[in-house]
């Protein structure tokens, strides 16, 4: 294998042949590959892209970098959900312990906060004594005790991914689809699933912001999904303002909890229930999205839902009493209120404004090494589309000093939006896309909840 | 500077400004940049190019990286003739001393051989005891002395360029316009001319096959020039062949001094004095082609243009004798004709095969730490359009061992093409560009001579 004539065949538009991938990418695995050659190579893949066979090559050749779970012996449908990436995705802490309620396995792998946007992981570390970092072996013996692991990527599973990941994030070619797709899927592929859902995130808050790009990148992670017997759905849901109305770390945690209480936003509520519905129905569960939205619905009023992230956050070492007293959650030392300037409609709540005030504040990476502040963050109740008065108030900045407050003030000046007349937003949940098909979302019928 | 969102903005197509050239490549050259986001670069800009004004800042952030020759003071015209890079391209051997030996202060900075190309500085490190790596101090005082110095690239000079040169040809991006202007011109300019000629080889054995990337970068050289005073001027010369009969590192050297005794083939003498005709007008040394050509026979036939050779020899180390001596270059230990294998024309000689044969004979390199053998290597006598006899010589193979010989044999059979019919080769030199014009070139008329 001579690496420039490879990456001189995918600069010039040939094809890469399965075993070509498989050596490149053990090779960079094990560092005879350096980064610069790899850098290079990802970049000729933003102008070139792969081909379905290609990818579906060099995925597996990150997958097969590292070792996979195996849960095969559970005898349960093992489904998980990923996210594209936003601005107060809360979600997965939702999904998690409702699913796993439920009787699904829940081997959920995530990530970190990078760019503008948040990680699952730094959220779920606000909780006091929350490991992330959990071994195969861990993550095995929890998934059968308590049918649920929240953890991140170790160097277990998938290492070339996580070599490329870093790379891509210093070398400009995060934004790929057929990258951005095998990174993914590489990872989800090592969890040992029976079925994945995948929200795709669209809008100004999304890594992606074109729709061609969106519907590859779905069918990419569907197609390398069924390459492995594991069916892939893929919703598409709006990211251009942030979702549900906290967005940081600490102050998503709190709003999780009460949600999983009964009390949560309704746009939460609703993207939550849409990706839980399909993992319902890919677990073979429910027979209709109406059952599904209905059997999450008991899980929640019963505290079933509540109870198993309970018993998951004690499982990896998090003070469980948090499910009820969430004063035990970090909290920051200074909140203030802020209020409208003037009367008018809300036009615009920006998530990448808000999710780069979060990291201005102290609560996001500028570098992979930063360490955050988890109790940092707004709780913004402001939705484009609502009516309000000038000196209403629109958010809470949660910050740990004055200069912070101050921060905060600007960063929502410039995020919130308001004037005389109504801007459209997209629709929460637009589309459903599996292997056979691509529908507009449709919520169920009232009458079938 | 954020380096990812400017690999990102050239990747996007868009520009990147002056002073952001300035300082990605001072931040490269003392590390502070890493590989992995350059070679990322480079190949974001083999897609997108660089406008005229990005590739004058990089040309000239790569030139101030570092030190540059002082002439001004000799008060002669100083002129340089540079190569795209051929096999068998011996000029810069014969065209030093006799452009010196005119008047000319000839500051040459030349390469080593790479891919399947000889490089300068490897046939003069033939001649025993020549040493190639003069300091600035050195080179300046040695054109004051004899008009000539014969030079590689040390750490003095575009530092940038030297890592870029090195990173490039391990991640594909060695056939990319821009930086090939931005490479040579880096260098020539710190060579303190007042003319440049430059030779685009052209055809299978040249770096750039296709006509609009040869023009694309003979203009951008000539504007890079322009920039800072120097004038160039481009021939086109034919490479899909090797030039002259000797392929190899001595015995180039040996066919360079035969041919500045009078007795050189008749492609490389008019390469030779077409390039030289070249500098000469651009030095004002001769108001014609015609007038040109008479005063480099003159300069042959008299002994000075060799005499030059044996000053520029003594005066880096060599044993000046080898002018008159051409056993005491290296010689390999075996030697074998090789003999037409039908009768016909000879079709093709294939620049590229006999390079890398070279290579597989142990005289170029693999990696740009590898030594080499300079005796082994080919005379070819047979060139395209030629009638041959079954069993008439073509060439001499020159290796170490009857190993050797049997590759050499080999590498022949596969490079030399005979057949029935005559193919069309390229003109040998075919057009000249200046800063106003581009016309088919013309040897000056007969009776000029």
């Amino acid at each position: 294998m001579i690496v420039p004539r490879l990456i001189e065949r995918k600069r010039d538009g040939l094809r890469l042949e399965e075993d070509q991938w498989h050596e490149l990418i053990a090779a960079y695995a094990d560092g005879r590959v350096p980064d610069y050659q790899m850098s290079a190579l990802m970049m000729a893949i933003h102008f070139r892209g792969l081909d379905a066979p290609e990818m579906a090559a060099l995925t597996d050749a990150m997958l097969k970098s590292g070792s996979t779970l195996d849960l095969g012996h559970l005898g349960r449908p093992r489904i998980d959900k990923h996210s594209t990436g936003g601005v107060g995705d809360k979600v997965s802490l939702l999904i998690a312990p409702l699913a796993a309620s439920l009787g699904i396995a829940v081997p959920m792998m995530s990530g970190r906060g990078l760019g503008h946007t948040g990680g699952t992981l730094d959220k779920l570390e606000s909780i006091p004594g929350f490991r992330t970092a959990l071994s195969l072996a861990e993550t095995t013996r929890q998934i059968e005790s308590i049918g649920c692991a929240l953890i991140g990527q170790t160097d277990e599973i998938a290492p070339a991914d996580k070599k490329m990941y870093a790379l891509r994030d210093t070398s400009a070619t995060v934004e790929v689809v057929p990258l951005i797709a095998a990174s993914i899927m590489s990872k989800k592929l090592a969890e040992s699933l029976t079925g994945l859902v995948v929200d795709v995130k669209r809008g100004s808050g999304s890594f992606i912001t074109n729709e061609k790009s969106e519907i590859a990148l779905a069918r990419a992670m569907i197609e390398l999904g069924a390459n492995h017997g594991c069916p892939v759905v893929a919703l598409f849901t709006a990211m251009d303002r942030p979702l549900g109305f906290a967005c940081g770390n600490s102050v998503e945690v709190v709003e999780a909890i009460r949600a999983l209480k009964g009390d949560g936003p309704e746009d939460l509520m609703t993207v939550t229930y849409a990706l839980g519905a399909e993992m319902l129905l890919l677990a073979g569960l429910a027979s209709t999205a109406a059952d599904a939205w209905r059997m999450m619905r008991v899980a929640i009023e019963s505290g079933s839902a509540l109870e198993k992230l309970g018993q998951i956050i004690e499982a990896q070492g998090g003070n469980p009493r948090v499910t009820d007293d969430l004063g035990l959650l970090p909290r920051a030392a200074f909140e203030r209120q802020f209020l409208a300037g003037r009367s008018g409609y809300i036009l615009r709540v920006a998530p990448r404004i808000v999710g780069h005030g979060i990291i201005a504040l102290g609560g996001g990476r500028r570098t992979i090494e930063d360490s955050i502040d988890p109790s940092v963050g707004f709780v913004i109740t402001a939705k484009p589309g609502m009516l309000v008065e000038k000196g209403e108030p629109l958010a809470m900045i949660h910050a740990r000093d004055e200069q912070g407050l101050a921060i905060g003030e600007r960063v929502l000046r410039e995020a919130i939006i308001i004037g005389d007349g109504a801007e459209a937003s997209l629709e929460l949940v637009s589309y459903r896309v599996t292997a056979t098909s691509r529908e507009r979302w449709k919520a169920p019928a009232p009458n079938g909840q």
